[in-house]
């Protein structure tokens, strides 16, 4: 069985291994890692467990932070639905990379780009949306002053200009070949990964010098970068770095998705709603108990675990006897499900806090024109 | 030999009742006329002589008007070069048609356009000359107060969430038979439509009631109107009405070209200049003095006499004297280049001293976001 991989659509077998190969993407390797953690003082989880797996030119961004030449981050958020766990994976890591590198950060809400590829939402509710995942993003607690959080729709007039260069150089054959458009695809899908280019080069046009960029993101936005990548150095800006992590797997098995409610936790549940997701969730777990205690569960297939794993157990002892735990039968599926239902409801408890607080800084972070 | 006519490319031979029938077009009709001269007074001789042969709805726009239901125009340039005398023909009836109807103008200047379909030019290229451009437009006497004039870069704010509403709602198969796109065709290129559309409903959306509007254009431009009137009332928009002109022929034979500098007499040119263009013209004449004598000459494919037809000699009977004078011998073409040469010079004199005076006046009419 093979996969698919777009922005769009994530289904079929993730081999990450056959992705790194086929996206043409190198592995972080453990020098790279010594090399970060010379400079944090320490390695987020996120990248000793190897949940941010891949990179492009990572090494070329450490490279010119060394000669004092320091990069800027871009991420963003495809606002469809509030806010799901598996969406905050690159934000902790952008979160960490500001604190240890002083990175400013370019956040980008494409609200746009939910509007043409989402039949069913209006360009008013995913520009509502967008300011509730905005929340989420300030909850994370980034650093005001170096925090620029934009809705395409409201800075329209800084993006389309520069969104035009990378559409000149952009054929309707690359973009189909990259994103497996067909002929009746509309053409506001067409043009919108020109859009998401922009923030990649975006604060060297402010600045009139080229500042190198890292993008943390989920693998299967990687095609965007692809073109970015390909296109910006045309224009005389840098190719952009970007540091890719593998997917929180969906509770039902599959993607989490925005959309399909019952696929994942969100940030706006109720410890009460999320439990009830987490112990509805498709585990490794056998078939009987007594199955289970016999021969263990699978832990590898299991979307509570990588929960656990990406999110919610960074203690790595802990992690190690969770999953002897789990390998040896010793732990059950409702127990397991039940640890981390209390773990997860007090991270909602304290994040919806902050999300609350976070509605009187938003005018700080948001750029408009 | 059969015709393109696409918004980029005009060549062939160009049959306008075989235009009228293939686009789908309605001839403005002798009963239409008498309408519009009822409530104008008088009749332009842009329509009298048919200039303007064919519409969309016209019929509609007045029924509306004769109910007090006020229509808005909506016209623009695509600024890829000075303004060509071709360019002003339906200027000329958008300002007739404001003063008699009292009708509001929306005036778009595609500089992203410009930008994406032609290699050679800059953003920034595009930008200068879109104002450049303005001033010819101002200098035509629209009035200050009911004229708005926007770049499409400057007021992306505005146009680009509307554009996407457009954008979702068409697909690529579409616009590639509308335009005669190719896969190598670019991203920008391809989203380009969506944009033109905007003017047509962004009345509606900012006064927050549908009004009619009436687009007074060369008839190459009509693919875009035809996606436009596809799509609009799928928004909740009234399909736009047009109003459609033949093109002013180039001096070398074939289309008037803003980057063809020999195919047209520009408005920035001086009056020596302007009169070496028309005197270098290709015309219906013989091919000896004697000849041409005997048999007399043949206006109808000759630039020169539709620029007496479209510009020049509003007079009837002088047009009518000129007419006899060609088809009998009794001019030869060097001496009707020669009065033609003194009246556009004239012509330009005056203009370009309005079109300084607009450089002080520009700002009253630009909006921008």
């Amino acid at each position: 069985m093979t996969y698919i991989v777009t922005p769009w659509k994530v289904s079929g077998d993730l081999d990450y291994d056959k992705i790194v190969k086929d996206f043409g993407l190198d592995i972080i390797s453990e020098n790279l890692l010594a090399r970060i953690e010379k400079h944090a003082g320490e390695l987020h989880p996120l990248l000793k467990r190897k949940v941010f797996f891949a990179h492009r030119d990572l090494d070329w961004i450490l490279d010119e932070y060394e000669k004092d030449h320091r990069f800027f981050l871009y991420t963003g958020r495809g606002p469809s639905g509030q806010t799901h766990l598996g969406h905050m994976i690159p934000w902790f890591l952008t979160k960490w990379l500001q604190d240890k590198f002083g990175a400013e950060l370019w956040f980008q809400m494409t609200d746009d780009e939910k509007f043409v590829f989402k039949d069913g939402l209006t360009l008013e509710q995913t520009k509502k949306l967008a300011y509730e995942n905005a929340l989420d993003v300030i909850a994370l607690g980034f650093d005001e002053k170096k925090t620029k959080i934009f809705l395409d729709t409201e800075y329209a007039k800084t993006l389309y200009p520069q969104a035009l260069k990378v559409a000149k150089r952009l054929t309707f054959s690359t973009a189909k070949a990259t994103f497996g458009f067909s002929n009746e695809s509309n053409v506001g899908e067409i043009f919108f990964t020109s859009v998401q280019s922009v923030p990649a080069f975006l604060p060297s046009v402010l600045k009139g010098k080229n500042i190198p960029c890292l993008i943390p993101h989920a693998v299967d936005q990687d095609p965007h970068f692809r073109v970015a990548r390909d296109i910006l150095p045309k224009l005389g800006y840098y190719k952009p770095a970007s540091i890719q992590n593998k997917m929180l797997p969906g509770l039902k098995g599959g993607k989490m998705s925005a959309s399909d409610e019952g696929s994942a936790v969100y940030t706006t549940d109720s410890p009460d709603t999320a439990k009830k997701r987490l112990m509805n969730s498709f585990t490794g777990g056998r078939d009987s108990i007594k199955e289970q205690r016999e021969k263990g569960a699978n832990y590898s297939i299991c979307p509570i675990y990588y929960h656990y794993q990406q999110l919610f157990m960074p203690n790595d002892n802990a992690l190690a006897n969770l999953e002897q735990e789990c390998k040896g039968g010793s732990i059950l599926c409702g127990e397991c499900k039940q640890r981390l239902a209390e773990r997860v409801g007090k991270f909602l408890v304290e994040h919806q806090r902050k999300r609350e607080k976070a509605k009187s800084q938003l005018e700080k972070f948001l750029v408009r024109d």
